[in-house]
């Protein structure tokens, strides 16, 4: 029976009691909004953690990556958004995965790119089902709800042998919104611009049959979804330091981390130096501008109680330096060559990208080293 | 016959002339210093980039990683260090490599890390050789040299059944030497400070072979090695913007760059977008501190023209955000839906750690996107 030492440092860890709740935390609040999720597998790219989302069988799933798609379709998931605005030259790679059986739609939000789907689908006799993607509130790409082009686009795919299938906004400028007060806010202009959208369109006798929105901080912060037919989210199966920074989970809810190894002591400088660096966490700062700065991610023992004011500080390629943070009076702990600590990282996404693998542990109290009760597996690439 | 512009995007490119120039430079430097060279491996983790710097077959390597140290010696390298502190649950590995009839030697700064590698030894009874880690300029692990832990660290690898082969020093804090003096002034503290150690040693009747020193920056600088019997280096390969940056090497000696199309963009915010993002790039921001920052990377044309002041300012995981830098005053080039480019990366290690192979180009003048002529392995995981 292994435990969290065995395995070779640095790794992975998941603690499936975490992501269980995390799930059904989400799965309860959709619920009573009466709108589907769309997980977006971007964060854990693991058909395992998946199926704990969909315990019976396949359901929607939004992915970053055209690999991401190959990987979930051979695993039985045949109703796939590939949400990242579409690159004429992946087409033909699109257009096979739908001959494979799968209902692969694309993200766009220009005309260049709805001539692309429109010529690629009337090539090939199959109309690639598109979203247009709404800009709700500056993050990165989309076009304005209002914006004249909306019917242009809508009108080249659907005249032009694409599908027209709908409108999606993401909010991402809500993982900067730190009150519950700011998220809701967030999550109804999202709600209200995408569906706003959705009423030029089909005033414009055009068909948009999906209104889709999401977040991890939105998609847990409003109830009322009236218009919206579906919600994406995927950090909140993992959560991490971000989240919690600006109160969409706590820190007991992180459910990956990495287990490191002290390899050394500097107590001149109140260093504490482990095995892992950035290649074990990602070079992620993501908490650097919230209130709380966690470095590459807080410590924890390795049965997951957190050590007051201990950080990963620092970060080369295969060392990590671990030290109070800055301000603090506690003391640095005992951690003698050999123990093994774990970090919470500041971003799920991009610590689990590090990986090919998680450990999973069970969770909850007990004594000594938790147990390695499974590996699920992950898949990157393109 | 493939170019740049037929693999899926994004996907890093090794330039083989800039690497072939890259890697002559410094074997001409050390060969007037007459030192012969530990390549480090863990930028390429590459066989095929090893085999350009060992015409004659395999040379002495530095590993990051036991997962390189087995790869390596897959490759037939059996001159191996393991130049991060040792984590006694490695040692088990670390025998079983030696067994393979690799002379693997493991990096140490403690008393408690001494008795383990002296322990593991005696009971296998191989003598594992291992250094001692030398501080010279306060950037990570090490004792100091003058330290009286020195010669008792020695004392008791020697005398516990495992092998004392030396001392090594890393000058990291090298990377924010950003003139020659200051560079040259860096290599000869971390030659003197080396060498001391070794004189310890040897006066306390220890035996010290090996002399190990090096960085990028610091091999590059001083030719007078007096004492020192070996110098490592490994991102010279690629060299990257932070090398630049300092003046270590030029912008147009990078060899490494990832290639990203553009799928998106945002007039009214001066935002190009691509479908490279922190996955095909890493979040390293390492020129943020310098004197000028490169954002995530500095932008080409597909056969590599830098395209004047625009950087990748942004990252979200599978979106890359171009723009101008900040304060210029040139004009945003227009690069249509489908345009790929070339992002060249703030630190080469960490941009190639996110990628599992290179395609490489000949590099040097030609019309038209660049031929891959090959790919180029490479290597990861711990």
């Amino acid at each position: 029976m292994n435990t969290l030492n065995d395995p070779q440092t640095p790794f992975a860890v998941v603690d499936r009691a975490r992501t269980d709740r995390n799930i059904a935390r989400l799965r309860a609040h959709l619920h009573a909004s009466g709108v589907p999720l769309r997980l977006h597998v971007k964060t854990s790219k693991s058909l395992d953690v998946a199926a704990r989302v969909f315990p019976g069988g396949p359901g929607p799933v939004t992915v970053s990556t055209l690999a991401e798609a190959g990987y979930f379709a051979d695993g039985g998931y045949t109703d796939v958004l590939y949400a990242v605005g579409i690159d004429p030259h992946k087409l033909p790679r699109v257009l096979a995965l739908r001959r494979r059986g799968v209902d692969l739609a694309v993200l766009l939000d220009s005309v260049a790119q709805a001539d692309a789907v429109a010529k690629a689908s009337a090539d090939a006799g199959d109309p690639v089902p598109a979203l247009i993607e709404i800009d709700c509130d500056g993050h990165r790409g989309g076009i304005g709800a209002d914006d004249p082009i909306l019917p242009e686009i809508g009108r080249r795919l659907a005249d032009g042998g694409a599908e027209l299938r709908g409108v999606l906004a993401h909010a991402g400028e809500s993982y900067f919104a730190d009150t519950p007060a700011a998220r809701r806010e967030a999550a109804r202009h999202e709600r209200d611009t995408v569906v706003r959208a959705a009423g030029h369109l089909r005033r414009a006798g055009l068909p948009c049959p999906v209104v889709s929105v999401g977040s991890t901080p939105t998609a847990h912060a409003e109830a009322d979804l009236a218009g919206v037919t579906e919600v994406r989210a995927g950090n909140y199966v993992f959560f991490d330091l971000v989240m919690a920074g600006i109160g969409v989970c706590d820190v007991d809810d992180l459910a990956l981390s990495v287990v490191v190894t002290v390899i050394g002591h500097r107590p001149d400088r109140g260093w504490i130096l482990t095995d892992g660096g950035w290649t074990a966490t990602s070079r992620d700062r993501g908490t650097a501008t919230q209130r709380i700065d966690q470095g590459y991610g807080l410590v924890t023992t390795l049965d997951g109680r957190v050590l007051p004011d201990l950080i990963m500080s620092g970060a080369s390629q295969e060392h990590g330096t671990l030290a109070l943070r800055p301000g603090s009076t506690g003391v640095l702990p005992e951690l003698p060559v050999g123990t093994r600590v774990r970090i919470l990282p500041n971003h799920a996404c991009a610590t689990a990208a590090q990986h090919r693998r998680y450990h999973v542990i069970g969770g909850g109290a007990a004594a000594g080293a938790p147990v390695v009760e499974a590996h699920w597996a992950r898949h990157d690439g393109w």
